[in-house]
């Protein structure tokens, strides 16, 4: 039930020979969670060995071409591979229109049912919720209609203190209220207090995603104490000038972002080609926001309460 | 001015960890040509080091993904690296919409010009001609409109004998008269037939790309006599049941086109991805056909009349 994000794509624009333009898979209470899908993604996805038939969700930020390109190429190959399972696809309006064309041309009704989900970039709102995990859209500012996602595990029920409520000897009938909070009180009217007879559950995860952006206040309020904030730095401080004619952001102003939302840590990504040493831009966000890392491709960031822990996907296994 | 092409892509239906779907480039008299466009060209093209700004002219066979998927993104990578050269693009109807449609969404409008140019898939025409080549499109029979393409060198002039042309005084006026294949007179009245004052050109060379297509006899009409035939062979003869069902052809049967037509040499690929030995096809069609080389990514093939002289791209350079 470990809570981790597997970097697939981190380059902004176009790929290069050895990077590949965003996407990113979430794993979070055991579903996985593809959020947008750079041309290459289904390569990425097989080279992570990801076991990616459980995707059941894809959520798009925009319709610029580094962002979804390879969408239609994943959803192709789940077809030939001979999915069954639904899938949902959360993302602004035309997607479903580009979607649909290519297949209609191609004369391919796909194997699986696809529900799309459009996203509106206004007003943040929730698109999906169940009883374990709550998942947002938040309005960024880009060129384009775009849109950030908040991923929100929800607090699991208190876990019983087994050995004390046997010497307590509790029956197993009261459990059920007891993690939900209760006190417990015995026969003999004796109050024990649930704190007592309790252990406290692991605090809920929470990750978001903010590409692609110019520097703005509010997104610090949509993804205010999130335990990872992805934060998109597509230039360092000597473009300033070009990330706000872009509409992108500077490694510091992600930084930014990070320090004001009270974010436990920072990943940055959608790095320009013309970097050469992208460790520069984690140099520079360190100076306003120290728990800063880069995001590189087929790395795995394990989230945790008490950080983050970093696994090269490369190094445990084959490579082209 | 050497003629070579360099395959790009091999697989068929979905790319791989470590193979992508159909992509060529044909360089053929300093043009450089791109044939289908699998998802991941773009970074394929990187790789193998090919300045793909000179491309100018892109064909597409059909509308399946794997032979178009990555079209848009090199259309946009093109974009955001500036380019200015207009582009012509040869493919089925649907195509421009389903790149403009793309484009029109992420609200870019192209560099450089580019020009749509529909094929048709029931009879052969000739599709681009200047004086130095020719290319045309054939009929395939798939699943859907499919076109092969083939593309020819047209005869160079004779060229001179300059030794001897000296030697008889033939003042440099007449040079141009002489390329043209006419004999010399000299002001005395002597005539020099022209294969004594001239050399051969070279036989111009010719290649023909048959993908995706049930095997057909028209096929070995269309591509008479070519120097290289590309000839899809999705499957091995243990699959020629599958082969049919999906209109798709053998080793064997892609042998036997090229026995047909009497090309010099035939490359076999669309390889299905069942397969792990791929030398099985080529062993298969040497059954029927002895000139036979399989399709290996990022490999060029240099063609001349003497046969295919073969090089791989990745062992001149580092590797992902």
């Amino acid at each position: 039930m470990s809570f981790e994000l597997v970097v697939l794509g981190a380059a902004s624009a176009t790929p290069t020979s050895n990077n590949y333009t965003t996407s990113q898979l979430l794993k979070m209470r055991e579903h996985y969670f593809l959020i947008d899908c750079g041309e290459g993604t289904q390569k990425q996805l097989r080279r992570s060995r990801i076991k990616f038939s459980k995707i059941n969700n894809i959520f798009i930020s925009h319709l610029h071409g580094d962002h979804f390109f390879g969408l239609v190429g994943l959803l192709s190959s789940f077809h030939l591979l001979g999915r069954t399972t639904p899938l949902t696809i959360f993302g602004p309006p035309k997607l479903k229109d580009i979607i649909l064309m290519q297949f209609r041309t191609a004369g391919t009704f796909t194997s699986y049912p696809i529900s799309f989900k459009v996203t509106q970039h206004k007003v943040p709102q929730v698109i999906l919720e169940t009883d374990s995990y709550k998942i947002s859209s938040f309005p960024l500012k880009h060129r384009i209609a775009t849109t950030g996602f908040k991923f929100q595990e929800k607090a699991q029920k208190r876990s019983l203190n087994k050995e004390y409520a046997d010497k307590l000897n509790i029956p197993i009938c009261d459990y059920h209220r007891i993690k939900d909070g209760k006190d417990w009180i015995s026969d003999n009217g004796i109050i024990i207090p649930n704190n007592q007879i309790t252990f406290d559950p692991p605090e809920p995860l929470s990750y978001a995603f903010a590409s692609d952006t110019r520097y703005v206040p509010e997104t610090a309020k949509y993804v205010q104490g999130v335990t990872l904030l992805y934060h998109e730095s597509t230039f360092c401080e000597d473009k300033l000038e070009r990330a706000k004619q872009t509409m992108h952001s500077t490694a510091m102003e992600a930084a930014r972002v990070a320090k004001e939302a009270q974010a436990s840590n920072l990943l940055l990504g959608h790095f320009s080609a013309r970097y050469r040493n992208l460790d520069q831009f984690e140099t520079e966000a360190k100076v306003v926001y120290q728990n800063t890392l880069r995001a590189k491709e087929l790395y795995n960031y394990k989230v945790t309460q008490k950080g983050i822990k970093v696994k090269n996907l490369r190094a445990i296994k084959n490579e082209e």
